[in-house]
């Protein structure tokens, strides 16, 4: 490890560790995780690289948080409680001082506000574009971790808030697409931060059977719960919960059932895709929320197997191949 | 995630989990981690560029060993056991679907050797040079984790095997420097192919009160200790044990003193820097071992802060800023 190395792990991502002893002031090889006596770890790791999974425009502060964000996602639909994070991060050689600085500013306020400490990692030098892995730990009461094999036939299919503004506010967010200005930024900021939803996971390990992150799309996803137990399911995509923004652009549009097809399958959604017997999913339903922040009920597992889609009643053909490769 | 990307996860990387349950088949959010009664966790995670960290000539397999190694040797240091990994890896576009599915069988060989199983990850594209992190989890006795920081005044500072053989073996393999060609073969082969220590975890946690691994150079990493403990500590170079083929390199330079230096602070060793009291040094320099393998006694610590160093018993100044930084 040279000067400069060592000098911005300590003053950049030292503070993060908010002093916790286990992460031995990221001054040793490895970091110590304590049991936790009646709790199981849950551990997840993403990694983006900007342009790829983030806008090449994207600033360091967002491409942080997006990093933190998309792995509090996964945490939270495993009903898991987030713990502590290990970050890889490569610099580019065209990223200043002032850029990591960025980066690490922006990762410290969100583990802040997300309650995560850092632990560990790396940092090295790419001649390729930033890119950077986050393993991030999380606890459950042991054995009582949301998989997506939990599935049961007959089950309620609920999701969390709404779906579809991450898909068009990439498009908003590149200035393609045709919004109302209010929409756009709206929009835009739903994808640039996504909103992982930390504040679900005790309802998930409490009500729900199964459970996955909508992250490739809501049919994706829904679809990979239903395959990994075992059954099929059926949306019904007329039910699915819609910003404001989201059903503007949706009476815009000329074709009603290819556009909530675009807006099921989209992905970049982070929010969760959960399966709930009857009384539960109405426990879920009935729960007071914020608007746009709480559980709607749109489908059923069934033991048909596959996926099948209905508008207003009527079965619709779903072609999109991010489903149909696990079909 | 994209059908190339759910068969190659499926086809290169399932079997790597060897049928761990907790791993989910690597089609789940996140892994789980169940706590064992009486055991801490051990986390660390380390990232590799292509042409950065490795040479720009190490093929596929070599690299996702060399990724492994390294972190297992934070690990070994630490007086862990290691368990289970989580791997990121940012695919170059001129990587073929043989280098991918050679990257993943030369990991699973070094997954089977050192008996870790793979949990989970993420798999992206890059327009960049290849890069990957792994996280590696081990497992100790609760709080028997071996830290930088637990050394006291007047302990034997050990190191395991060889020192310099790294070092020396970066420039063999470069084709750079003066080595008889079966001198340069071996060399070059201590380079590509790390040898972590993970054989010395139990004696780690059982005889030594402090360690580090050797990866920055013995001089570097022996401060490391040293400062972690609020210490200094004081060096033989002339006891610091040498392979035949470093020991010829040595007999072959004109300045001893300068050599060993060089040596002692090359770094890429992957070695062990231990700190124990006096009947524990001696248990350890007497234990049976392969020739090479075994812990050699070089140092002690002390109360003057610093690292000091001599060479047959003369007092030789330490300019190397690897070290300097810390002092």
């Amino acid at each position: 490890m040279g000067q400069r190395e060592f000098d911005e792990i300590a003053s950049l991502f030292r503070p993060l560790t908010f002093g916790a002893d286990e992460a031995l002031d990221l001054l040793d090889d490895a970091a110590l995780v304590r049991q936790v006596p009646g709790q199981d770890l849950v551990v997840t790791k993403d990694a983006i690289v900007q342009g790829v999974h983030a806008l090449a425009t994207e600033g360091p502060a967002a491409l942080a948080q997006r990093l933190l964000r998309v792995n509090l996602s996964d945490l939270a639909a495993k009903g898991a409680t987030p713990y502590a994070a290990l970050l890889a991060v490569a610099w580019p050689e065209s990223w200043t001082a002032r850029d990591r600085a960025a980066f690490a500013a922006g990762l410290g306020e969100d583990l802040q506000r997300y309650g995560v400490l850092l632990l560990g990692g790396d940092t090295v030098s790419t001649p390729g574009p930033f890119q950077a892995s986050l393993t991030l730990l999380g606890r459950v009461p042991a054995g009582r971790m949301v998989r997506r094999s939990g599935g049961r036939s007959g089950q309620v299919l609920l999701v969390s808030g709404t779906i579809g503004d991450g898909w068009l506010g990439l498009q908003a967010a590149r200035g393609d697409g045709d919004f109302p200005p209010e929409d756009r930024v709206w929009l835009a900021g739903r994808y640039h931060r996504p909103d992982p939803r930390t504040d679900l996971s005790v309802q998930i390990r409490t009500e729900c059977s199964a459970a996955a992150d909508v992250s490739d799309g809501l049919l994706a996803d829904a679809g990979h719960v239903a395959l990994a137990s075992e059954l099929g399911c059926t949306i019904a995509l007329d039910q699915m919960p819609l910003s404001a923004p989201a059903r503007r652009w949706l009476d815009r549009q000329p074709d009603r059932t290819k556009a909530l097809l675009s807006l099921a399958s989209g992905g970049d959604d982070y929010e969760v895709v959960a399966a709930a017997d009857a009384a539960a999913a109405q426990r879920l339903t009935r729960a007071v929320t914020a608007p746009g922040r709480g559980w709607t009920a749109l489908g059923v597992l069934t033991d048909t197997p596959g996926l099948a889609a209905d508008v207003d009643g009527r079965r619709v053909p779903v072609e999109r191949t991010g489903w149909s490769h696990l079909g």
